[in-house]
């Protein structure tokens, strides 16, 4: 397999801890979304109608979207497996993952970062405001759904789930802005936990062939 | 069942048509998210931690994010399937949705929308411009993807998925903007078939008990 994937995407980053997981051998083919490579109209028309990364190539078969790749890694290969079956706890791995995939990261993303700068023309002040904005909003929303699953060490027990592959990138992200993340108590106890997983750590922006400082 | 949900949320609607084809009955709680009654601390601490509509109740079990309700109810319910088994169809399917539910919607919901308005004080124009700015975006991806699936009438084929249950209120939302979609005739194609649907048309804005003009 082969992964459409920038160093710093948050999404791409959530789909590289799947794939490092599951032990899926593949390789990073690096879309710089910095430079706009995600546009591209060959990238667009043969890889991703998305126009986004991440996006995955399975010999004729390519996907994107994080969440529907996240999906089909599991369907592929179900072990171990990151969404539940049994129906009301696959429902809380997946109402965690939708918050985080749905109401913190689209309205921070670089599209949005670069509409806010070029469109509207605000203030670094206001722009950084922006951020924390969502990020507090959302970030309150996981700790008060992982205070109701009695957590730990992971969001949803002693196995790392879809809920942990989102939520890993998004605190990355938040504390790579310098988001205030201390009321967050729960949300941040798991991501130190993860810290020490291998395959956590193989998917980290600076252990990626396209990273930059 | 008791789904909390308010006439004109999109993600409500979603929901709305999944039970309606699922032939599951249920009350409607309207949560009127304009006077911000989903903000209200009972709601968040009984409800739904998340803040939003909609929320499902199923006896004891409190769930949010429509996409995670979407699936707890394919899961409780599978006929009719709204997400396929096989892999990669299946695949195609989410990756619709996510298109949708993740690159689209959230950048144009509600809450940022009043952000804009009352933290960044753009002008009307601007706010209309951001809107139709992502709607075009998003939906530019949306027929790209159908285009590629060769499909219809629905989505993927000749019955509804998880695609045309985010497709159809998506596209009503652009119209209420008043955005121009000429340009997606496959969107629009699904959408004009999904009218005569029942399930499709018990769902909408205007058929709910919360419904204002």
């Amino acid at each position: 397999m082969q992964l459409h994937s920038f160093f710093n995407s948050s999404t791409s980053y959530r789909v590289r801890i799947a794939l490092a997981l599951k032990g899926l051998p593949y390789d990073t083919l690096p879309v710089n979304i910095r430079t706009g490579e995600h546009r591209d109209a060959d990238y667009i028309a043969q890889v991703n109608p998305s126009a986004a990364v991440p996006a995955l190539t399975d010999d004729d078969f390519r996907l994107g979207q994080s969440l529907a790749i996240l999906d089909y890694l599991d369907q592929i290969q179900p072990t171990p497996r990151l969404i539940p079956l049994e129906p009301r706890r696959r429902a809380r791995v997946l109402e965690l993952a939708a918050l985080i995939a749905c109401d913190i990261h689209p309205v921070n993303n670089l599209r949005v970062l670069r509409y806010l700068d070029s469109e509207l023309k605000v203030t670094p002040q206001q722009k950084s405001a922006w951020y924390r904005h969502w990020v507090a909003e959302g970030m309150a929303g996981v700790e008060r759904l992982l205070a109701r699953a009695n957590a730990g060490p992971w969001c949803f027990g002693d196995a790392p789930t879809l809920a942990d592959v989102c939520l890993v990138p998004q605190v990355a992200n938040a504390l790579r802005m310098d988001c205030d993340l201390s009321a967050y108590p729960r949300c941040l106890a798991v991501v130190e936990h993860a810290r020490h997983e291998p395959a956590f750590e193989a998917a980290q922006p600076q252990r990626q062939p396209d990273y930059v400082a």
